[in-house]
């Protein structure tokens, strides 16, 4: 369905891996709203993935880069703007990893130079493309620049790890860049904090079957899936969003503001 | 502009006073974007109000009713339902007023008869028109339903006076009750948070021009207007934000993520 | 144990029902402490309480008063200040009920009158109790009020039912009168968001024995006892926390930032 | 004054610098609280400080560590241990820099070496201060670790650049290892966020005056001084709040809390 609400906008889009991918979605969402943009991932993750599809599919070019790399973000947003032949309007970075979370390392074991690699990765290469954006001016005035994120940035989940802390510095920058963008060019930021999603990144942490079924029995509505997310994203970029800035939204079917729900409480009762 | 983003949806709107209201240009946009609506507010409120140009420029009708009054509530679903057709898909809680605001009373000097007043048409108001909804079984699967609230809920502003408890009651109903929804309906309850507006109700306040100057100068993006804010709503009632249930969600320019900003802090520098 | 943490200072002490009631622990650390206070509650209640026990205890004198009453409200501060010889030092509202939850009736289908009720009893008293202070000036500079409340108030628990309402607007009462609170006499008003505590109030809840069991699953040190929770209000009236105000403070084992326990995630895994 | 509130408990004092230091007040108050700790700073910390006459009037070992190095904080924690007799009770973490800030860069022209650096002495150590503890099972029961932070992590404060992201990394460690702190041996892990505070560190920040001049004239009880600060530490070492975890505490005098003063709105007023 389209409602043209992207119309005319041009946007780099980070992260889409592969069909589970968020960010795949919102790439096809994107493009039947009538917007243009480049799709972009690191090198290394590109050669496993079927972007090749998603660029076909929604007259995309595709253009590697690492996003810990200040050299191919440069180029990313110099040849992006040359593609598409003006300024920005919106980026979507949908990118996250730790290594100590593949590697199965425990919170309270944790090895420092892969926490120092995972939050490179995961959080620091926000302010990465943010700044290379600011330098080449590469942003129209009223742009949309938005991250995803978990809540447990808030709250711990034991399983989720040192992502934990990554996703709270990451809010941190949607924060506190945002407030330059906000004065210069009208520009916002926001974070959106995402129910638990069986993407290829989610499936690899532990325990991930058992939370993400108790975080969809604690929610009114449910989990929210790839697909809902791919249409929130759309109104974050829309014009019907332009005064909403430096927020974590969070998009989750209400789990964040559920204490428990009758059904998880009778688990609990008195009488097992 | 129309990306018929409400085609074939219905709606009640609630608290359209005049050409400043926020409701006032909810119900344009909502209009605009193909949503089919009736349009009510308090009897008393009604005779002040240019309405009837509302209701003529958007083909609705007026159903008044007291925000206080179960048998009026009662009366407005059942009537709405019948004129436009069906079930509803969207409601609009717009309603607040302070009787201690308006009669100048300090928050350390209340009235407890006008505190309960101003409690009951700010925020009970706001449960009653759900529950009659509920009995009623009046919203369609999906559907949403919003109210407005500001920051001093969260926040202390003391000319705000009372208001501020009627709004953290407000918000904590719609969390409250969205629950319930979420549940039986897949109906999402959201608040939004807005910037001070220069509406008929907000000039009330004592000191408003000066806070509205002081947030419109923290704020990176500025202050969010009534128009800005009608945005904002039409996305919320739109189908791209179907799993964001029980938030109060900031529409402010940025003002509750900045603790202050260059200009305000310059006003307090040692030597400037 | 005793630190002479409130040697000199006196106090009003609202809500020591029975031995389970955790005002009554309060009343039995804060006299071990060296404060002198005076107990109170609404006339019905004290015919069921054994609050003579202590008082002789404690040394102190009960003055019943009905907290929705102006009069004796105004009495007891009056009588207070006489009894215990000058101004107070610290008051503690330990007050709530709702006549829904009382009936049984469900959050979808209230009834306003006993709504009404429930709010002015255990919301609007703690207004009530601070602004007969604020008249007569009973509060000594860098005093502390302090209120007990529920984390219903930000997330639905369901069978909390309006109960999480009024904790809402008592949570912002502290907000909104401790402003005018610390500009006027340095006094700090705060909130204790306590675990579920198997008090005579607390079991009145529907599905509190279920809910109780998952809050101490969910946190990291279990669930914080009224004992516990004594010995943080006494840290609250102490001179040790002078410059804390306006906050809601989570006494609760972490239950609040633990998005969701090891043990808890295990009963919704998929074949552990 | 002493309420022997810390007799016989056992600790490590993290960056007390000279007397204008946070640390430096807490250790004094908690030598006269009774308690006996090691002193610790960086090497290259130590050579500017005053802190052999802590060391002397608390009666205090100093033992030089690197926060950043495993082998010091291992080197440390033995040492420690050895000297005072036992497992430990309590541990403050007061230790922040930002390279970025000392060099006048600006947050939207960050370096990122610098960037790294600044993070992980700001923020990763409170990791690697607790995984050390954690690994040597150096803590006691119901001990209390503790980390200072700033509200930047929440609201953007423009001056202050890239500390804001660290911090609230700082303020997520707490959470994600309080967590485990607490289920396995019932230790507490809080951040107090405190009113900015003219120290060494906090001088080096461009617009510091201005912007505590403003914060305390929002502040109904005014800025939290050092003295203040090291006050409410003592609370949160001692037994009176032995269930409070995993959170972020307001010291701020009420700032977190006030969406705007009168003194302040008063400057922006058009003349009324």
């Amino acid at each position: 369905m389209s409602n043209n609400l992207l119309a005319g906008k041009r946007g780099i889009i980070f992260g889409a891996l592969n069909r589970d991918s968020i960010a795949w979605k919102i790439a096809e969402k994107a493009h039947a709203q009538g917007a243009k943009f480049v799709l972009t991932n690191a090198p290394i993750a590109m050669r496993m993935g079927e972007i090749k599809d998603l660029a076909a599919s929604t007259g995309s070019e595709i253009i590697p880069a690492d996003a810990t790399s200040m050299d191919d973000l440069d180029n990313l947003f110099t040849k992006s703007q040359e593609i598409l032949g003006g300024k920005l309007d919106f980026v979507l970075h949908s990118i996250g990893m730790s290594v100590n979370v593949r590697k199965g390392k425990h919170y309270t074991d944790l090895n420092y130079d892969w926490l120092e690699k995972g939050w490179d990765v995961s959080a620091v290469s926000f302010h990465r493309v943010m700044q290379t954006a600011w330098k080449q001016e590469a942003m129209n005035d009223w742009g949309s620049i938005l991250a995803l994120t978990y809540i447990a940035a808030q709250r711990t989940f034991p399983d989720y790890n040192d992502m934990a802390d990554n996703k709270a510095y990451l809010e941190s920058i949607a924060r506190s860049f945002g407030y330059h963008w906000g004065v210069r060019n009208k520009v916002r930021v926001n974070t959106i904090s995402q129910s638990p999603t069986p993407t290829t990144a989610g499936s690899g942490v532990k325990g991930f079957d058992g939370f993400i079924n108790y975080a969809h029995e604690i929610s009114p509505l449910g989990n929210a899936t790839a697909d809902d997310c791919a249409d929130y994203a759309i109104s974050l970029f829309s014009d019907l969003t332009r005064k909403v800035t430096m927020q974590n939204l969070f998009h989750d079917g209400g789990f964040s503001s559920t204490g428990v729900s009758d059904s998880v409480v009778n688990k609990f009762g008195s009488e097992e």
